[in-house]
């Protein structure tokens, strides 16, 4: 049986679930706080970052979101993820790490940082003016995704792909804590309806992070 | 013809570099600052950021060292670099990972900002407590890189991958910047002396960043 050791509001973990999900492969939820710091979570990645997948039948251990995707994209023939021609599968690429490198160091981190870490880890207020400018880019996000779905059926081109499922995910998270303002974003807005209607998305949408409380419109497919 | 954007001191191009000479893909270099924020490079990366590949014919643009890697991967079946079972493949990734995300950003960029980029872009002294302060992670990322070699032939396992590939891209621009005490690291610098040996390498090793001198030791195989 696969283990899979991540929290609720891990956009990383999230991104691998929605991908578990879509190609029906079973796993455990293990609940790890990578900020405990854990010997045995060191032992298991030095990194001390969710996500790891650990299958407990072998021991084998997987690290990282998208080593992970890679191995079930590799090893499961349902859902491709990564598709298309080589040009193609660099597209998605390309974006992936956009929203896993750029779109969250510079708003899903902070953001994290000031409305979950703080009040969680830190037991202290968020910064208003680091929250504000988080905020600010993450318009800017949501202004490049409306331009490339203004050119394209989803974020990679005619295919849904992990591009999608990778954004959905860091977007939740941001959603979750209250940092997107959606108006004005017809386009993301429309396609993220369409990905949180997808059956894998439902549970995600349903769990709770202990003492933060998401807004109203958060699981709602209508929004 | 492909072409190459890149600059001499980026370890993502360097990268690259050694993935495409391995791989015998012919390239021209264009030499990129990514910090002149150049409108025609914006256009062709909305991240602005080294490395991006241009095929002139067809003018296919692949962008980000790993999407690039992943499609010469897929295309060029000489000297593969993600290799082995699928479990194996998601070590050399984890590995990959860990160079570009948390070398980069703990080691490898502090040291690029303060003797590169300070001098040559904001004509600024370096902050020497900052440059200490990566220098000494950069001597525990060396222990862990050690302890790697004691367990293993390369870096992922029994055969060289780009998990090499990636750290000596890394190390090859800190040591350049003189960010590297090689004591003590017996196992880690023998396995980079027979890195620095491959064809591939002794370009990169006879370039030089403008003003920027390295070390002495820098380009010897024997060091
Ligand atoms: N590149 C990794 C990033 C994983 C990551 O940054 N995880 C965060 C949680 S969202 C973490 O564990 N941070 C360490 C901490 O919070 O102490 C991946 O794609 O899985
Ligand atoms: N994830 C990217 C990272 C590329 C990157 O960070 N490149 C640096 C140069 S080493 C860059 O262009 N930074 C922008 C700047 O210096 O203005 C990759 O693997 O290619």
């Amino acid at each position: 049986m696969w283990q899979l050791f991540q929290f609720p509001l891990c956009p990383f973990s999230r991104k691998v679930r929605l991908v578990l999900a879509e190609k029906g492969v079973a796993h455990e939820l293990v609940r790890e706080y990578p900020w405990a710091r854990r010997d045995e979570f060191i032992d298991l990645n030095p990194a001390c970052e969710t996500p790891v997948m650990v299958d407990t039948e072998t021991g084998t251990s997987l690290i990282g979101s998208q080593p992970i995707i890679e191995f079930f994209e590799e090893t499961v023939d349902k859902m491709p993820m990564i598709h298309g021609d080589a040009a193609h599968r660099a597209e998605i690429r390309r974006l992936v790490e956009w929203f896993d490198e750029k779109l969250f160091r510079e708003v899903v981190e902070p953001i994290m940082n000031e409305r979950m870490r703080k009040r969680i880890v830190d037991r202290a207020a968020p910064d208003t003016k680091m929250l504000r400018e988080a905020m600010r880019i993450a318009n800017g996000h949501l202004d490049y995704l409306d331009y490339l779905l203004d050119h394209r059926r989803w974020m990679a081109g005619a295919g849904l792909s992990l591009a999608d499922f990778t954004a959905a995910a860091h977007l939740s998270v941001v959603d979750y804590l209250g940092g997107l303002d959606w108006r004005g974003h017809k386009q993301t807005k429309d396609w993220y309806s369409v990905m949180k209607s997808r059956p894998g998305f439902r549970p995600l949408l349903g769990e709770r992070m202990e003492v933060i409380v998401p807004p109203q419109h958060y699981d709602k497919v209508d929004f």
